[in-house]
């Protein structure tokens, strides 16, 4: 199969791109000091090229992503890094023994849910700064007493210092050591083997943490390149040409439904300037010195990976050594099997 | 079930809500004046709603959608709205028999890959002021001519004027109809029956064709209502509350994954004040007045319903006359069968 055999729109993995990113992170954190992120890119194919490069520890987002994890025989070390209020489906994968499975909590009522739900390992998540979940660093201690008293084993903190991804390099160090200085603190009350955290923007600057969350940099998007510039972009949207109007635009099948519009409008590199994207398309000025016709194929750049690959049922993975085109070869195709919920 | 028993996120869709919105259009357009455009809710289960209420001929964006709409019996006449270079899979359908298919063409080269597709009705799609698909309207005729000249009968025109959907209403009627006068002098070069044209923007001040492209109006979303207001929100996002912080914030566990948001950020309703939106994550301001506790359930409002029910897997539906709740009893689950392409 060659990309032109492949229907537009369809997510497309430069798989030399992807390798160098993965090598590269697992020489920074080899082996368990990494725990790869699946919500970026929900695909246990995916997983197994990190477990070939040493990685056996993934953290998920969802349940979903837990069972297809532990389904696919992935599960050594599950950790849910997400507040649960129902942990009965992942109780049941730990009750027949098809995964270790940890589960953050930061309050009684996730604690609770845990406990009531089968789950038998926790980490207590900390707020570290960015307001979203954990609890507040000083009231850690008290929430591992609390999951202990109800069976649970407390294997550690884990604390997201989100904020500080898109730091500028000069300060991101000294900015991440005082939000980790609070995860620590909180350790030293919680105990336990594991402080997680980081992510792809801070994997060089968190040298605190006995474990870096990172999923984005396997794939990679326009807006986090320059926050992580050791990664390179492995994902496109690969599309057609539909449409070529003799007022200068052309039009491509890709739209709404096939990118993460978060973080903006994707990337139509040297084909032209785009101009909008509405729900099945992107319109682009073509520009004078390259001319497109009906037909013809254009890769383009996400700015945001995980939504991204959220909206798609499978990626086609090339080898892709001088740049993709419609006579490059698919080597593989993975399953997007982790999506929804 | 109940509300409650849903996991979270969950689309819900007020079926109150929906059954004025779809009798409101259907009193303005009905029958077969009203062709509904399959993109905004991509399910048959919803489709068979709207033909209960006399619609019997519909609008599809992808192939995928036509391919579904023809396996679930509902292929009267099905248009696909858009231009395509692969048509054999619609071809199978229309050799088979399964389903009545018509294709927007704009080009030789769209004309040509729905002669080779063996697709034997099209319509020329004409551009009628916004920069997407669409002949020149004086292209028109001599594709028509170029169409039929390769066995395809061609069934008349559309265009579609998505550049007046959020015209303020006092000047929109004559933007309409300046926008329908290139599409009706491309009808008079083209012949046939069809005048295809319009949206929920303008479905009150088109009367320029001879059927209405509208999806939108179903299950509306935060976005167009200000330009559609006689349609209700219909649709929310189900959340639970997962973490309450002593900061004034709390998070819900829908995020980049479960709205569409190139419109922007969706609305927490008189939840609190929406902060920010992160992959899994909602991270709202708590007002004084409405404390919420770990485990609350709240609806959430989408911004854009196209793209954010491409995210999902399922509609689960609600009387709702009072509102939505833990105990509102769902009476239906809407598959959301068309996703992908």
């Amino acid at each position: 199969m060659k990309l032109a055999d492949v229907q537009t729109p369809a997510l497309v993995v430069d798989h030399g791109a992807f390798e160098q990113n993965v090598q590269t992170m697992a020489a920074a954190h080899p082996g368990p000091r990494l725990r790869p992120h699946v919500k970026a890119f929900k695909s246990t194919a995916l997983a197994r090229e990190l477990v070939e490069a040493g990685h056996t520890t993934f953290c998920c987002a969802t349940v979903r992503e837990v069972e297809g994890m532990a389904a696919a025989g992935l599960g050594t070390d599950l950790l849910l890094a997400n507040e649960v209020l129902d942990c009965s489906r992942l109780g049941e994968i730990v009750h027949a023994g098809a995964a270790r499975i940890t589960v953050a909590i930061d309050s009684p009522e996730t604690i609770d849910a845990a406990a009531r739900g089968g789950i038998r390992e926790v980490l207590v998540d900390v707020s570290v700064g960015m307001p979203r979940c954990g609890c507040e660093p000083d009231d850690a201690g008290e929430l591992a007493d609390l999951a202990r008293s109800r069976g649970l084993e407390v294997r550690g903190v884990m604390g997201y210092e989100g904020h500080l991804m898109r730091e500028p390099a000069e300060g991101k160090g000294a900015a991440v050591e005082a939000s980790m200085k609070l995860l620590l603190a909180a350790h030293a009350a919680v105990g336990g083997d594991v402080v997680s955290g980081g992510g792809t923007g801070t994997y060089d600057c968190n040298p605190w943490v006995t474990e870096i969350q990172a999923g984005s940099y396997t794939l990679m998007d326009t807006e986090y390149v320059p926050h992580a510039p050791a990664f390179r972009n492995a994902l496109y949207v690969w599309t057609t040409v539909i449409s070529v109007n003799p007022g200068g635009w052309a039009v491509l099948d890709a739209g709404l439904k096939a990118f993460g519009m978060d973080h903006g409008n994707p990337k139509v590199l040297d084909a032209g300037d785009l101009w909008f994207v509405s729900d099945e398309h992107i319109t682009f000025g073509v520009r004078e010195d390259r001319p497109v016709r009906v037909g013809d194929k254009v890769a383009v750049l996400p700015a945001h990976v995980d939504p991204t690959v959220a909206l798609h049922e499978r990626m086609f993975v090339v080898a892709a050594p001088e740049g993709l085109g419609p006579a490059t070869a698919v080597t593989s195709v993975w399953p997007v099997d982790l999506r929804n919920w």
